[in-house]
């Protein structure tokens, strides 16, 4: 999508950053950090040592942050968030060891995954034990409706994965199924984080519905970014993933889009590459298969409709928040939607 | 172990069968049934199929029997251990997914494992989704302590799986070391599973402690029976798992007992068969080498110390329930620690 499409957001875009929410957790974050620690502690000794290989390598810690921030907003002072933001994060975690495993991943987070490491047996069983940790934390806490939140989540997320997994490489994969999908093994987490952020700082109905709408499109928004840039995004800039989706069969937004339009030859070459690894040789992303399949996405906007659509469900997470009294918090969160869609430019 | 050395309680143990137990539970393992039907559901077809694969293949469905009995023999009304029930057997097969692709085993309740049909990474996601509804299903439940139990549950369960796991091959692992993993791996499921029913019906500490200790004291028996068995138990029966312990390198009481007399040449022996599938061919349990470890266990009466020990725990389970006031559905629960092991001889 080119800058001269939306110019103002476009400016909006460029000034945003992440500095400020990390900032405002900061204080929280160290207490969520040091909990995360001691709770993926164990007298095995080979858990704690995949536990704190793949927490450890960074990521943003954006749920929890968002955990956090969504307790704030409402201001009571109350310590549930801590172990909310810690349940969920452990949750995130558990889910990336059992996908490495499920997409027979080499890398995650710039690290060698834990599989290749430790071996996909012991990611499955650590990943097993951080969701049991996660919900012995919520148990902590007495909120049965946080609970509630939760336990539906980790329900819908593996729901979601499975389906993934059962329209892999499916040339007739629909957009609808697309967005449930990504709606099921992405944005639910994202709603469940915010949801139960807003349950610790006791926001009411409404409030934790609107929090939970925020969070839930900015998962939307967030996925769909990722995906994009699974392509090299809309300015084409091949990172070291790109190509991972169409290596592994992964029907995502772009290449539904473009199967809608494509002739009968460009499905066949689609559909060759799909999950087809041979094709792609050592050099993955700068493969020939990968930037024929590229090619024919651009043809027919791919990358570009999927961003637009990312931008709107950016807008509607703002638009969630905007029912609610102005905040500087509130400010922050907008300003993250910013944030999360500028991956993609 | 000759039926000489405990001529009383063998004669008791030929006595003994599941039926009481079977029977006394029929009504309410229907509502059970019916249940995990409804929650093994889901608009992702592949889910239900996955689920029901195994759950359908039967197996005896000991765990939430011995919830709903735990919840009876304390007489008040109550609907909440029909999902208790529902979620222990939710757990145990989500459990039993996890290790068939830990394992890579072929085979599992007779029919060929659900990672042979679907893959192993459907059936880590149709594991997770599993976990998942049961803590869905102990939520509507209200009960924060059932819960507790439960969620304690499956980290603890998770740990001892990777101890194991980090344990195979490994000729030092010692006698309380497979007490630990067969304590976690086995026991925790079934003390929860006889905890949480006497929570449904309305137990007080002391009793759920009684029947903890029982579900705890039972599952140790159990596990230590299937070791036995493995190595076609004390009259040497070889069924069709035989073999899989020393095929997959766990290092079981059996060979534990073994290897701490063992000369040099035998330990090598024992060393080089342990996960090497190799070693075995195509026909595992008549294989010379699973022969010739099952001779030098039995040398040094492996398989009947492990069953005195299965017996002992069948004991102190029995005990557990002696503190109990005297009742039909108490005796049936004594006799059900006979019939555990009784499958050993």
């Amino acid at each position: 999508m080119g800058s001269n499409l939306h110019p103002v957001e476009q400016n909006e875009i460029e000034q945003s950053n992440i500095d400020a929410l990390v900032e405002v957790t900061a204080n929280d974050m160290r207490e969520v950090n040091s909990l995360i620690l001691s709770r993926a502690d164990s007298h095995v000794e080979v858990v704690p040592k995949i536990a704190l290989h793949l927490i450890k390598a960074g990521g943003k810690r954006l749920r929890p942050m968002l955990t956090l921030v969504s307790a704030r907003l409402f201001g009571k002072e109350t310590k549930n968030q801590i172990k909310y933001a810690a349940a969920v994060e452990f949750m995130h975690n558990a889910t990336l060891l059992h996908d490495d495993v499920v997409d027979e991943s080499d890398m995650r987070r710039g690290k060698p995954a834990a599989r290749k490491i430790w071996g996909n047996q012991a990611s499955v069983l650590v990943g097993d034990f951080l969701l049991g940790q996660a919900f012995m934390m919520m148990v902590e806490t007495g909120s049965m409706q946080a609970l509630d939140t939760l336990s539906r989540a980790a329900a819908i997320i593996a729901e979601g994965e499975v389906l993934q997994l059962s329209k892999a490489k499916n040339l007739s994969t629909s957009d609808a199924d697309y967005m449930q999908i990504i709606g099921a093994k992405t944005a639910t987490l994202f709603e469940a984080a915010t949801r139960v952020g807003a349950m610790a700082g006791e926001a009411s109905q409404e409030e934790q519905q609107a929090m939970a709408t925020y969070g839930r499109e900015l998962g939307l928004a967030f996925q769909l970014v990722d995906d994009v840039l699974d392509y090299g995004g809309a300015r084409q800039n091949l990172g070291k993933n790109t190509g991972d989706d169409l290596r592994e069969g992964k029907m995502t937004l772009p290449i539904i889009l473009a199967l809608a339009k494509t002739d009968e030859q460009e499905r066949k070459i689609i559909g060759n590459a799909l999950g087809n690894s041979e094709e792609f040789g050592n050099s993955k992303a700068s493969g020939e298969t990968f930037a024929k399949v590229r090619d024919i996405i651009n043809k027919y906007d791919g990358l570009e409709i999927a961003t637009a659509r990312a931008l709107q469900h950016a807008q509607n997470a703002r638009d969630a928040i905007d029912r609610l009294p102005k905040s500087e918090l509130g400010k922050i969160l907008q300003q993250l939607t910013y944030y999360t869609v500028s991956r993609v430019r």
